[in-house]
């Protein structure tokens, strides 16, 4: 079946969830109107629709190829990646003085959403260039900015990440790659990197490689790392010494190459420093941190597919007669087992969707007056856009293969594609274990814990508009929506005590229910705030059955998703004990 | 690494979980002792270990494979399967009669759950097989008896179930297949199969086809079924006429032929009717019952394998400084979140067990003085076990990918497969959202109500043996296991009320987390029954280290995975208000 782009509820979520209208009518995103915004998100889901979803497949099954040093990409992918930022897709938020269109984050962040429900393998090389884009924006010397910054904007240039090492995986201190001055101001990089996403490939004429190294002397651990940007062709045209040396055999995304890099195996690549030396690490959490939402976006679009899919195949499947039917054999939609689970899919795509999006919100609400407040309020909700929209990635592509029946375990369905290749989002740019201790440890924290309490006090207004308004479409979405706050509210404060107190080992033990308890209540907020929009859109007289739906979705998540928070609070507030025998049940 | 089959942990539950200790004793099975029950699981681990377990990795790169109609099984597995009938395991439980060991189901049950552990693609096949037993020991004449059973017993034939068809699936009403009496006795046999489990391969010499299929004039629906046995060899040495016309690319358990079978191409396979003419159904119930206890031991045979290899992992991998370590790079599994992931695992595997055995030994009860209570019980856990187990079997094994970070989504480590492989089991033998239904609206009404109830006040008593023994190390044991069974309590009364108010959506719609519920609450009565053997082993002064672990399990079941109860309780009593709107939900 075709994928449709859901832009009508994107640009809903952009509205009432994010806030977009809002922040245009107070002049935050200059002329734009919101009129513009959604001619740019029909165009862009017109080009997910028709450029980039039909790469899916055959990404999958003719995946990219390593021969001679070269990477050929998937039939088609090139010249698909040629039209897309021929399209100008791949600067839309860049700032425009190295050609970008200046355009907000949150738009930015709703487009990404579309190319990755078209492909994620596709759409992880821009992904990767944006990281890129960001990290030299911020931290490169002017003529690096000038030699490299207008090619990676328009997409001409891609970017990668290059971090990992066998060794070195979620613990950066322990990188071996070395840099040496050559004297000229350039440095010379030698060592080994793994799973570096398009580290090569035959898309663009040149790829820029961001690499972490250590200089000789440099301090032990992560204190002691520099970040380098190597380029795959040299200025003067010729190549770079570095190569491809393998690609991953991996269970998904087959059409995005995962490559082992090799630096320096003819004396040294040529790099350039990034910032300053020993400091690339606070670099490199640069470009993470917005890949880090980007890969939550991944996840929203996954998921949003294999619903699409699901519903689709459930429409159109008949077996046995759905309680309450006429009809002697119903299609699987009408049975209620089959709806929980498209309900399921549906309003953990639509949760993930919106938190996402109030992450972009924050990014941009921090470039403008917020300044501050708005960058930690984004660093607060990154690390959950990030875990929570991949974990229900997971869980959403999951029910698309059973909602398929033993079609869904059939390769040529494609069902199960969406799930292979939803798996890596929960691993790579940091496991969502760590995301969830980046939430505990250091975002908590945040300005003693403020930054927490008034995300807090925004889901309680929600609830509260909610009980207010009282509409009996609501069910019981006001009181579970409000205990699923309290319930995050205490296991907050539990939480802050704990790091407070110096029991760190309490507050990571925690750490993972707490995020996911974050995620919930974050997710059934944004829910009900679409639900009172289109609540009073309907009491306004509007008649688009989306309103109704809406509601009902934010009810269905309310009523059966959200009321996991009693029990995740439990295991937080006193499910830590293992910490002190978890070792010994392991031992058994 | 190896696989190693956890003997003492599988005698421990067998003996204090599901009581065949107490068994032996009363007499219940013969002259068997302990003693030789012991060696029997010894003997059944070694042969897991040495002789399947290698064969796992082989039959996913190199699958099973058609050409000129010939299925082919991976390199070593049609020696392997030699080996393994020449052991006589095929036979363990089956009646003397006919060649078998007649040793209790329990025990059977512990080593099939061994021969999944090793491969789930191989087990399939005498996993079939035993059903085939099963349907022609209760339903077939005595002349079909003496033909197949034997060497069914043996392990030298093999069976199948030839069910689905690509318009019936879950619905067998919608079956075309059919039959015609040829006046000797005989039926020729038309139509076509799909999703034939090793329909065709190389490890035996005759494979016994049990085939649905329709009689002309028969009623419609499911009542004009009948239930046919069709050799691929017949009795006079020739070929049958039928044929795998096809094998399934599919996600996982490549090593398993999954097959579309062709009957009667040649004018009619010919075939011998199965108990009584339209009555199939329930024929093929009976191989589907003891099919289904089956499939939630291959859940828990991949959930312990992949678990084991993430221990592995987990303790070789080194890195970050773990909370509270003088070691500055530890290995992972001294972290908490890592400690979280292994001990979900580790927990869910033990409670899949505990509840599969439990269901195997009620199963064993029924033959004995206990009988018809014996097996309302068996009836009423075989959903429970199907589903939980091979629900757990999919989040168990995707926490295995995650342990692994990226080494986890590159196929060269194998935890990928275990995921892959585990994949189908929520699906085939009925859905897992059939499984839940089928408890609901067939098994919580058995005897008005009553075996639900006995199993209630069953795990009541474990509780109430939990809080009077009061061992400090079983933390919030107590408490939150009674507070679980509290809320399965709630739920299965609001659903027997539902049920007799003739409200069937509302039951319906609340089956899926019922049967979490019920899971979680059984789950948790088991690991907490193991904790209180060895508790009172530990007073006795035996220094087995396993005696601590298991309390130290029951308590994070308890404290970190058992709380989920309130929430799914809330989505049954209250969160069947989608079935009014859900289709407006999915609608928009």
């Amino acid at each position: 079946m075709s994928y449709r782009t859901p832009v009508a509820e994107i640009s809903f979520a952009l509205r009432h969830v994010a806030g977009l209208d809002a922040a245009i009518a107070a002049g935050a995103h200059g002329d734009l109107t919101m009129e513009d915004a959604d001619a740019i998100l029909q165009e862009a889901g017109r080009v997910a629709d028709a450029v980039i979803a039909p790469l899916n497949s055959v990404g999958d099954r003719k995946g990219a190829s390593l021969a001679g040093g070269a990477v050929t990409t998937s039939p088609g992918w090139r010249e698909a990646y040629r039209t897309w930022i021929e399209g100008g897709w791949n600067g839309l938020s860049a700032e425009a003085d190295y050609g970008g269109q200046g355009l907000p984050l949150l738009l930015n962040a709703a487009c990404s959403e579309m190319w990755n429900a078209g492909s994620i393998s596709f759409a992880l090389c821009p992904l990767l260039t944006a990281g890129g884009i960001e990290a030299l924006s911020k931290h490169g010397s002017r003529e690096l900015k000038e030699r490299y910054l207008a090619k990676l904007v328009s997409g001409e240039w891609t970017a990668t990440m290059n971090l990992t090492e066998p060794q070195a995986g979620s613990d950066l201190s322990l990188l071996r790659s070395r840099a040496e001055p050559a004297g000229d101001g350039t440095y010379r990089i030698v060592g080994s990197k793994i799973y570096i996403t398009y580290g090569e490939h035959d898309m663009a004429d040149n790829i820029v490689h961001l690499v972490l190294a250590r200089l000789k002397d440099a301090p032990a651990g992560t204190r002691g790392i520099s970040l380098f940007l190597v380029p795959k062709i040299l200025p003067d045209g010729s190549r770079n010494d570095l190569r491809c040396s393998g690609l991953e055999h991996k269970l998904g995304i087959h059409g995005s190459p995962t490559c082992s890099m090799a630096f320096g195996d003819g004396g040294g690549a040529i790099g350039w420093l990034i910032g300053e030396e020993n400091r690339g690490l606070a670099c490199m959490f640069t470009m993470m941190n917005s890949a880090r939402l980007n890969v939550g976006l991944q996840g929203v679009g996954v998921a949003e597919r294999s619903y699409q899919q699901a519903l689709a195949y459930a429409r159109d499947r008949r077996q046995g007669k759905a309680a309450g039917s006429t009809d002697p054999v119903s299609p699987i939609v009408a049975h209620a087992d089959v709806q929980r689970m498209l309900l399921t899919m549906k309003a953990y795509t639509a949760a993930a969707r919106g938190i996402c999006y109030l992450t972009a919100e924050a990014l941009d609400a921090a470039r403008g007056p917020e300044g501050k407040a708005g960058l930690d309020r984004a660093s607060l909700l990154t690390p959950v856009a990030k875990a929570f929209s991949t974990d229900i990635a997971n869980e959403v592509t999951s029910l698309g293969v059973q909602v398929h029946g033993g079609m869904g375990f059939v390769e040529e369905t494609g069902a199960a594609q969406h799930m292979r290749d939803a798996r890596i989002l929960a691993i790579y740019e940091g496991t969502n274990g760590i995301q969830a201790i980046d939430l505990v440890a250091r975002k908590l924290p945040l300005n003693g814990g403020a930054t927490v309490r008034a995300q807090l006090a925004a889901m309680r207004r929600v609830a509260e508009a909610v009980q207010k308004d009282a509409t009996p479409a609501f069910g019981h979405l006001g009181p579970r929506l409000r205990a699923g706050i309290e319930s995050l509210d205490r296991a907050t404060s539990f939480l802050l005590k704990a790091l407070a107190s110096n029991r760190p080992e309490e507050a990571q033990a925690g750490a993972t229910p707490y995020l996911r308890l974050f995620g919930l209540a974050q997710g059934a907020t944004c829910l009900a705030r679409a639900a009172l929009a289109s609540n009073a859109a309907l009491k306004a007289g509007e008649t688009d059955p989306a309103h109704g739906a809406r509601i009902a979705l934010a009810r269905f998540f309310a009523e059966n998703l959200l009321p996991a928070a009693s029990g995740l609070e439990q295991s937080v507030v006193d499910g830590g004990g293992f910490t002190q025998d978890g070792m010994l049940a392991l031992a058994g």
